[in-house]
């Protein structure tokens, strides 16, 4: 028997459980040209919440009663298809289902065994990484001295932005939501010196953590701590902006105070989104998959096990429980 | 007799006369290696309003009870220094004053009279004219085709910046004030389409006016109309900011909403101020002088006459009354 999970309620404000229904279904068919995939990890990723309104954000919203639909690591188990064989490890955007087709293969993405796990297709070396990437070190350019600082600094992004950042010679400091997050940072993610957000005054805490000011701010968070950053940015600072997920679960938007500090202090902030960077996936992977296995870039995976599970592991990663790249283990 | 112009009380929001004071002074006296200089046009810039708080915006306040600086195009009346001689035009950073003198001829610049009238030199051809090139050209990087939308559209930067991203290809959409401003830019501007903000709505001008979106925001205002630009903006646009004279005077700072999209249509929004450039003013001024003097290029001075009208001329420039670049002639 099949299990697939649906989407089937819109939240205003927060999510819940009841925006979800866990269900058995059929066994999936699997027709001439097409490839049948057990799913092993489904992704979890804040854009995710974006996707559950109606209104256009810059991926689809997911339609009501259909399945959720995420990055999946999945094992081949029939194919169909000459370009796969039963056992590949692939990724795509599936069905949040123990099992699927994906039609003629397409969206199936083959992962290089010599990469590492599997899992890793849709964290660090997927996309979450490539957006670190990006984020921190091509639209960041942090320069040798530079201050770098991280917001959600213990989540997937902020884990790897903040070892990027420090390879390229800048100071990095991070904030987070608990004090396990900062000790976490400051002991696996080479981060120079973090906060949590939660029990100190932002401004406070910068003026402490970033005394000569702040030359590269990667947003993961928008809100009061976007408005601090730009009041200890230093003049010429970068803003890669890959979320703000402060706003996600707004139903009002109080706006951004002080954004005359990006005249002054002539600040560079880009908004970015990974899908428009893939074409340096492969790049970034021979890059960074070797420091990964030599274990030169820590980067940890919050596993939670069970599809039934996974309603619950979402809403709890956007409320800030998981450290680091949380994945839901099907099978 | 000489007579001077001084800044005496910082204003809480709007500026009024009573923030000035015109007065007679002594005549400067002009020491070894000294230039004495009678001023011909004082430059009124937006700029000038962040200089009379006392706290930091990108250039110092103002002192109280001593004379207003900005750029000034003056004459050589006596000169005890090599490098400049009796009758040079010149320009510098000086005192709202009939004359004034430069000790040891620091801050004086010397006007090449190939360039056209002298006034140029604080206006199309000086720092006004440069923002304007930044603006348009280096940071909105227009492409054929594209739409660039500026708002003040009739102002200084305005009037240049809708030019130059012509001459780059792109259809040229502007905002300002009233009737007349609009009926100015459509005329004598190159603008494609314009309309008066505080006639319209301005979701539907831009509705109206940009039917393919915005792919260029030059940011002269700030406030509501970066916010519905944000609204309107094509993925990947690009809003240079070099000015925000909607929050200048505000005493409280409403934030902007939307900066969301920023992050959906990977907005690059960009502070720049011109002093950062002026290294590529002589370049500049070698590319549109020829351009102006051929009337391929429009630039409007407004003037108003006489130094005791000074105070008058700015706050009516800040309530934008003038069209394109209003300077004060003193002699």
């Amino acid at each position: 028997m099949n299990i697939r999970v649906l989407f089937v309620r819109r939240p205003v404000g927060w999510v819940d459980e009841s925006c979800f229904r866990i269900e058995s279904c059929d066994e999936p068919a699997c027709g001439p040209g097409d490839v049948l995939v057990q799913a092993l990890w489904l992704s979890l990723d804040p854009y995710l919440r974006g996707r559950m309104n109606e209104g256009s954000s810059y991926a689809p919203g997911f339609a009501l009663d259909r399945p959720v639909v995420s990055r999946v690591v999945g094992r081949v188990i029939e194919s169909r298809n000459e370009r796969f064989a039963e056992g590949d490890h692939v990724w795509g955007f599936m069905d949040w289902a123990l099992r699927s087709v994906a039609p003629r293969g397409e969206g199936l993405n083959l992962i290089d065994p010599a990469l590492g796990r599997p899992s890793l297709a849709i964290s660090a070396l997927g996309m979450p990484g490539l957006t670190a990437w990006t984020g921190a070190i091509e639209l960041g350019r942090p320069r040798p001295g530079d201050t770098v600082y991280i917001s959600s600094a213990a989540g997937t992004i902020g884990q790897l932005a903040g070892q990027f950042a420090k390879r390229a010679g800048a100071r990095v400091v991070g904030s987070a939501g608990s004090d396990d997050k900062v000790a976490y940072v400051l002991e696996h993610c080479a981060y120079d010196a973090a906060f949590n957000y939660k029990t100190r005054d932002i401004d406070d805490a910068l003026h402490e953590t970033c005394p000569d000011g702040i030359d590269v701010y990667l947003d993961n968070v928008g809100g009061a701590t976007l408005e601090a950053a730009l009041r200890h940015a230093n003049v010429a600072a970068r803003f890669p902006v890959c979320g703000m997920i402060s706003t996600y679960n707004a139903t009002e938007d109080p706006g951004i105070k002080g954004l005359q500090q990006l005249l002054w202090k002539r600040i560079e902030m880009t908004g970015f989104i990974v899908s428009d960077h893939l074409h340096k996936l492969a790049a970034y992977q021979a890059r960074v998959a070797p420091w990964i296995r030599d274990g030169e870039i820590h980067f940890h995976e919050d596993i939670v096990h069970g599809i039934e599970r996974a309603p619950a592991a979402l809403i709890g990663m956007l409320k800030g429980e998981a450290i680091g790249k949380r994945l839901v283990q099907v099978a």
